[in-house]
């Protein structure tokens, strides 16, 4: 490629890069001369028959590849659809899917109890529309509602606010009066409100999420510069307030830093939940010193496919942010003028419900319908808007309902918008979204799955899900016993996936499975899981089972005794939080 | 939609909503029996019509609408293709385009002067590999590399690191020499090292970026706590540097906060440019006193489309960098161990080409052919990384080159990612990216143009679309001369937008339009501009001006005087930074 202004390889791409079976590099690697046209056809072709074998088997990961765009919108793969800007203003770029947008917004909102449709429009008094639904239909997926909703909740927390500077409009005005021409239009400043001095962390939220949070939580934590329960414990030599009695049974000490008798995260259980008396108690220890707390649940952890009980948890929560004066307060956005102020929560809720808010509301339909018989003792989780602290909530549209890319949906409320709205002193701002530019297309593809489907289908979708996942399970209980092995078999209750022994390589990629490591009884294992998404078979789920009984699948390990491990304070650095990279479902 | 569990809608959508012309909401309303066979297809034939007829007049974005994937790819409609995580490393979901990626990064790699291919090989020296390209294909379009590059400037220069902790290393090593069994895999903890007394400001960076920026910049800003020039200032009373002679000629004093003295950003000048002569002013002000600076340029901004001259800006950063001690410096990552530091540079340069980054370099190669001719006393603008102290390069992919849905590529070094790689102490996250899913089928989009097009059919491509812009400019004086008004006409050297008085609204809809209000001598005007990409004919620029030479079909603007804003500091808030919506390109 050494052609006018660009430069040589320093090595052979093809030597430096990963091999993938049955890719020939040469074909594909692109020149100044572009491919020439027969080695383009045959890396098209490559193209389709690796992609084609790896979805005829593709078992272990939560996206559903059972997909059927092609047929009626192919067209768009000429169009480029842009729904720059919030989804409710028309904006100037037409070529946009906004109206079918709404559309899928508004079914969500429906179907996970929030108030619909949107409105904020100034004209209706800000007491009716405070409560509506404002989301987005998310370009980068999950991760992109998850990086929204914990940027929203620092600022509302932290005493952010995006105020028109008063001056500018007392100037226009005056100037007005004496029939000057002036722009009233104003000139939005972001402002931070300072604590007072009796009570120094009133601005400082600090984040609560459980050990089996997916990584892109913590990522953005990173991100965000927002402090851990345990950086603001460990960097202010605070002793930790739980006990022994305050952990699940079956906890790891793995989980804990040994110095200062710290967990790292907050605990959860074998099967993935967060521990809801350790959340109240750490919480309130937190809460008591100011903090306004941040909390962050899973409904459908990456790994386990564990659902947080998250109106059990609220419901424990409220009675310590009211007791801590936290279930509402006030935040001074006027400092000139002390009768000024927001009523904001001192807490922010949020669901990360990149898997299970799909097709959990179906399945407690089903409930309701006797369609589907819950295990002993196990009562369904709620998650949604019926629970009135519920901040925001994100969901993944490429996992249960499928789509050909990440997409996904962030829902919160009009009320905890950064913009106030019955203020003239607030302005909105347009660019309510993460993204600039947002991907058209994929509301159209929500919408194209949505308008097919009836809620009894979906019912039904969601019921042979849950049975096929309890007949893999079966399947493997099988195996078992034929092996006479410990495959290390286990599913969470209502999970859609399965994990176990981690078998050899070859299997690991021909059904793509995600690999993790786990603490179990001190020592450290290697685990695969299947998850059961929509194209997933009997017949798929007996072909791998089959697989893994031949001789040698499921190779010996050793069970690593893992170290306890001490993280004491550095002396010149200041401790951020614990990125973790084993137990996220992240290979 | 009240079925079960669903909640009744509070009003009806279709009169809360804007209103879309051709568009009938009924047919798209979802519910829980799906939406009636028949009206779906009334909904997917209005769908069509409309975004064909808004396909038909498209002039006003900067996306290309000449597209051709139908043919060729349409059956990866059926697939979720899913490049999560690292593209160089193979990952457990092989459902995946990453050696696709891998060819259109080299492509792009070497367009841009970087070293290639990628090496992170601990095999290879590190002095080797170090400045060997780092990026990955963005899913969010250019905002998501946005966001990423000022993550990544912010943690380097703020002196953050990912660590493992030594104890734990020790300790395995200690245990395992006993011949016990422990795992020697580290723990990753993410440090922030503490600033000297001597020098208190060394790790806050500075954030500079012109009045020409896009909003998402600004927006990311807020989302990274990263504090601008103008936010350090004014909050802490500082006295503004620049004098009379260092703003370009044509600058509106609206920029300028007038009791502080300071310009809310970096001025630039009347075409759209970054004032380089301010620039490096106020980047000595504060390298002066010990903040690292991080600059952020534009390489074709939003709405004027102009081309920041990077690397003249850098040839005068350079000296001010090295004669604050800030070119190179010390960051010493074991706090235990003064002996052990990294050697970081003490700034960051950004280049957001989103738009000209595509196209440029094939400019460029045209220039050098005498197939272009550059406007008198113009020269080529260099933005890439023949900068050696170029950090980070975003473009987006469905701009000029186009493409159905935001892509578009992150570009970086192996030696600014977070992870000193020679040392064993540190190890590298898999979670590179920023997105956590990410879009497989763009880089099979990428690809796909970029094997069909030689160099010098894109050459010629570029070299078209800048003769189709200097033609509709040509065409709009012609019009001016016809209609005897200033039609405030202009468009900045090589720029492919063309900026005019802003026409009725229904031409706006009619041709999705962008519409920005603009300073010019003290007035504030509103502006549309047209953008011509690749779809952009003749004949549609000529039908848009016969549509403009129509009675009334521009009419008169009331000029209004602006207020010079007064910006107090307020007695019990912090002034964060300035939230611009308007100039920034947004409707």
């Amino acid at each position: 490629m050494n052609k006018i202004t660009s430069t040589s390889p320093t090595d052979d791409p093809e030597k430096v890069y990963p091999r993938v079976p049955g890719i020939d590099y040469k074909y594909f690697k692109l020149s100044p001369e572009g491919v020439p046209e027969a080695w383009r056809k045959i890396a098209l072709q490559q193209l389709h028959e690796y992609e084609l074998a790896q979805k005829q088997h593709f078992l272990g990961y939560q996206t559903n590849q059972k997909l059927n765009f092609d047929e009626e919108l192919h067209q768009y793969l000429n169009y480029h659809l842009n729904n720059v800007g919030d989804p409710f203003q028309s904006g100037n770029l037409t070529l946009n899917s906004k109206f079918i947008e709404r559309a899928v917004l508004d079914y969500f909102a429906s179907l996970w109890n929030a108030q619909w449709p949107h409105n904020n429009n100034k004209n209706t008094p800000y007491e009716e529309r405070k409560d509506s639904y404002w989301g987005y239909v998310l370009t980068m997926g999950a991760s992109e509602g998850n990086v929204y909703a914990l940027w929203n909740a620092r600022d509302y927390l932290s005493g952010k606010f995006l105020m028109t500077d008063a001056e500018v409009e007392h100037k226009a005005k005056e100037a007005s009066k004496c029939g000057r021409k002036v722009s009233i239009e104003p000139r939005t400043m972001y402002y931070q409100a300072i604590a007072p001095e009796c009570n120094p962390n009133k601005y400082t939220p600090v984040a609560f999420y459980s050990q089996d949070t997916h990584y892109s939580i913590i990522k953005f934590m990173r991100v965000l510069n927002i402090q851990t329960f345990y950086e603001i414990a460990v960097n202010n030599k605070l002793k930790c307030p739980l006990e022994k009695d305050d952990y699940p049974d079956d906890f790891s000490n793995e989980y804990i830093d040994e110095i200062s008798g710290w967990p790292l995260e907050v605990p959860s259980d074998k099967d993935g939940n967060i521990h809801i008396p350790a959340l109240v108690k750490l919480v309130d220890f937190f809460a008591e010193k100011g903090y306004p707390p941040l909390i962050s649940f899973n409904y459908g952890t990456t790994f386990k496919g564990a659902y947080d009980r998250v109106k059990d948890a609220v419901e424990k929560l409220v009675p310590v942010f009211k007791n801590r004066n936290l279930y509402e307060r006030k935040v001074h956005y006027d400092p000139n003028d002390k009768s000024k102020f927001d009523v904001r929560n001192g807490f922010w809720i949020h669901v990360d419900g990149a898997l299970g808010a799909g097709y959990m509301p179906f399945i407690e339909m089903a409930i309701k319908q006797n369609k589907i018989k819950l295990p002993d003792g196990y009562t369904f989780p709620e998650f949604d808007f019926r629970i009135k602290e519920l901040h925001s909530l994100v969901f993944s549209g490429h996992k249960w309902l499928g789509a050909p890319w990440p997409t996904g949906i962030f829902m919160s409320k009009v009320k905890y918008q950064l913009q106030p709205p019955d203020d003239p002193q607030y302005i909105g701002s347009p660019d309510t979204t993460f993204a600039g530019s947002r991907n058209g297309f994929s509301p159209i593809i929500l919408w194209n799955s949505l308008s097919k489907n009836s809620y009894d289908s979906l019912i039904e979708m969601a019921v042979n899900m849950e049975g096929l996942a309890e007949y893999a399970f079966q399947e493997f209980k099988k195996l078992e016993q034929k092996l006479g092995i410990d495959l290390w078999v286990e599913r969470s209750p209502l999970s859609l996936t399965i994990r176990f022994k981690k078998p050899d390589d070859h299997i690991v990629f021909k059904y793509s499975l995600s690999e993790e490591e786990l603490y179990v009884d001190g020592k450290r294992r290697k685990y695969c899981h299947m998850y059961i998404m929509g194209h997933v078979t009997e017949k798929l789920i007996d072909e791998f089972i089959l697989e893994l009984s031949k001789p040698y699948v499921i190779p010996d390990q050793e069970e690593q005794v893992e170290q306890v491990v001490k993280c004491d304070i550095k002396p010149n650095a200041t401790k951020l939080l614990h990125v973790p990279y084993i137990g996220r479902g992240f290979k």
